[in-house]
């Protein structure tokens, strides 16, 4: 593990910049405010299951910022659900984001505590019912009933320490406690 | 809006084929075994906060499938959050699953209906309190405190009916409400 030894070099474990990510907590501890974060998409229906997600801009630290470029994803439905497969099912999309933000956390809580990391690897597999969605039975939510998720991990943390920290992951928070969402429609 | 006149035209509404739609519903209606599935990710760290999902295999109607062709998903953070913004933000790709879920919902519910929509554009912000994720304040939750999304629809759906149809999204669901999510880990 990297360590410093003077006080202007930087510590950098599991590429994570752990001088920054303490100098980042600190700024936090005296301004709660720079940790409000604001993160956004919009979306342009094409047709079918065939839209296109943007992802540019987002605020955080009291100023909007923007990506070093515009992210966008293209969602589809595969055949069997009468798409065209141009894209991930919206569905997906959530476990991408959640073995992203799973992946992520673990590897900057762990450089925060020290612990070296080699290697992450995981897997997700979620459970829909479509007669959810269908309206065909109402004792079925429309949404995953469970998600399952292994990971394998190679380096310093122990078993019960990486269950601990995977745990805070604000994607993995998002799904397994309710979140309020506000819809507003505008008719064209 | 285009209909049958003969039992060998197929209808389709949205660029939903409806004929097939209804076909299957009917087909779960009588095994409801058909609507079971089960959707997939897996995840590669590679340093920091980048990190790479793909999306290939998935099981439905009883059988397993795959898409035309893999999806890969860069995650990263942003240089304010000590990544090297190289993808969206895992919490990003959250609003952008959102999205593509709502416009598909509302596009084949309105479809089964019979009503044609012709643009829907739609909005995503959600909060995130950084204190959470970095344990500063237990009564801070990690995930999205509140998504607020504005949709814009031209179509023959009224404001009530889309909202009404907007909220059986899968994602939506998902993230209203709690998902029960099981995490195994193996230490390589």
């Amino acid at each position: 593990m990297q360590t410093t030894t003077t006080q202007n070099t930087e510590t950098v474990i599991n590429g994570v910049n752990v001088t920054r990510l303490g100098q980042t907590i600190e700024a936090i501890q005296s301004r709660p405010e720079l940790a409000q974060f604001r993160f956004r998409a919009r979306n342009q229906w094409d047709i079918g299951g065939h839209n296109q997600a943007t992802v540019d801009t987002f605020h955080g630290v009291c100023q909007e910022m923007e990506h070093k470029q515009p992210f966008t994803f293209d969602a589809d439905e595969p055949t069997v659900l009468l798409g065209e497969d141009n894209g991930a099912n919206p569905v997906e999309f959530v476990l991408a984001g959640l073995s992203g933000c799973m992946t992520t956390t673990l590897a900057y809580h762990a450089a925060n505590r020290g612990m070296k990391i080699e290697e992450i690897r995981s897997e997700y597999e979620g459970d829909i019912d479509l007669q959810g969605l269908l309206g065909l039975d109402p004792n079925v939510r429309s949404g995953y009933r469970e998600i399952r998720v292994k990971f394998k991990v190679k380096g310093d943390a122990d078993e019960a320490t990486i269950q601990e920290l995977l745990r805070k992951s604000p994607v993995y928070d998002s799904l397994r406690n309710p979140v309020m969402i506000k819809v507003e429609v505008q008719k064209l």
